[in-house]
């Protein structure tokens, strides 16, 4: 076996055994109409994300909450819609709403909030939410793994503080990246670095 | 058997087998002579914690560091021989300092800050560090779940967002409540509110 041939074995050992972590901060998910209230034009692209067509856009929000408010909070394209807010534990103590832990679109009956954009605010109704940690895997390593659309499992962090989450959703789609998602109060919980991995656990 | 006895025996039958979790925020120990420096006078009991002899101070301080602070920070006491502070990892950056995952006591080498009282400032050389999570036990509960000073358990939480730590510090002593405590990124990670129990797994 040659150099090449033996690193790609050691990848695809790897990548049968584990799905890399990423650390998901505060952020916002905007319609069109809202886009144009808060800034005047649609989203524009920064850079992609991780998941394909998904992307980090320029324009950036506040969001104001009863108690306090969150400033230069990231927005994700493309609209969507629904406008929806996806913070930690701790921010919403911050902003003082007592948001839920839902997978994202699952917004009914959750908190609603005030955006705040260069060229004016807009109110959500309803949409705040913590994001439950949750694994996007391809079709393919779905099979690999041996899971299910929706399935929960036990996930281990090969991290500098290890953790085994509970209740891990597993979403399926051709048309995600494998990445497992955790919100910042897990990634530190667990001493997150970028490139950590994850294992699923059987 | 009535009622009392059937409620000693669950309570006999939980305690064998949990132990109660808490939050630890964010705090300081100061020197006698850091708080005369702070507040112009010894700390003040504003509230006993859980281990016994350990109160909340009625005394707050600003702590200062290259990147940001954090105002009316909590102040343990009673004084202790070096000053220390203890924050997440959230908190660290927010402070700008990279705070190492330590045991409280073990400061060596650790970033230095300022701390900020009424009275006045005083720098810590070294002592701002990541608390790593730990576990109070009283002689008895640590024959009862047959576990060792120092000795490194998987704990698993009882709470609405379940999660197994690993690498939690087992520290034994006749001076103890049985407690585990965790930081507030663990604690948000897991879910935590007041009352959930954790259990040392074996």
């Amino acid at each position: 076996m040659d150099t090449q041939q033996m690193q790609n074995l050691v990848d695809a050992v790897v990548s049968s055994l584990f799905v890399e972590l990423e650390a998901s901060g505060r952020h916002v998910h905007v319609t069109k109409e809202q886009a144009l209230a808060l800034f005047g034009h649609p989203l524009t692209e920064k850079r992609p994300l991780s998941q394909p067509g998904q992307y980090l856009a320029n324009e950036r929000v506040t969001v104001v909450g009863p108690k306090g408010e969150l400033a230069n909070v990231a927005v994700l394209g493309p609209e969507r819609k629904a406008g929806q807010v996806e913070v930690s534990l701790t921010d919403a103590r911050i902003l003082g709403v007592e948001a839920p832990v839902r997978l994202s679109g699952d917004v009914k009956h959750s908190p609603g909030i005030l955006l705040r954009g260069e060229k004016g605010c807009t109110p959500l109704n309803e949409g705040v939410i913590v994001a439950k940690r949750h694994i996007h895997l391809t079709p393919q390593d779905a099979e690999k793994f041996r899971v299910k659309d929706k399935q929960s499992v036990k996930l281990q962090t090969y991290t500098s503080r290890p953790v085994i989450f509970e209740d891990v959703v597993v979403r399926i789609s051709p048309d995600f990246a494998s990445f497992v998602h955790l919100d910042y109060d897990e990634a530190n919980s667990c001493g997150f670095r970028k490139g950590d991995l994850g294992r699923i656990l059987p």
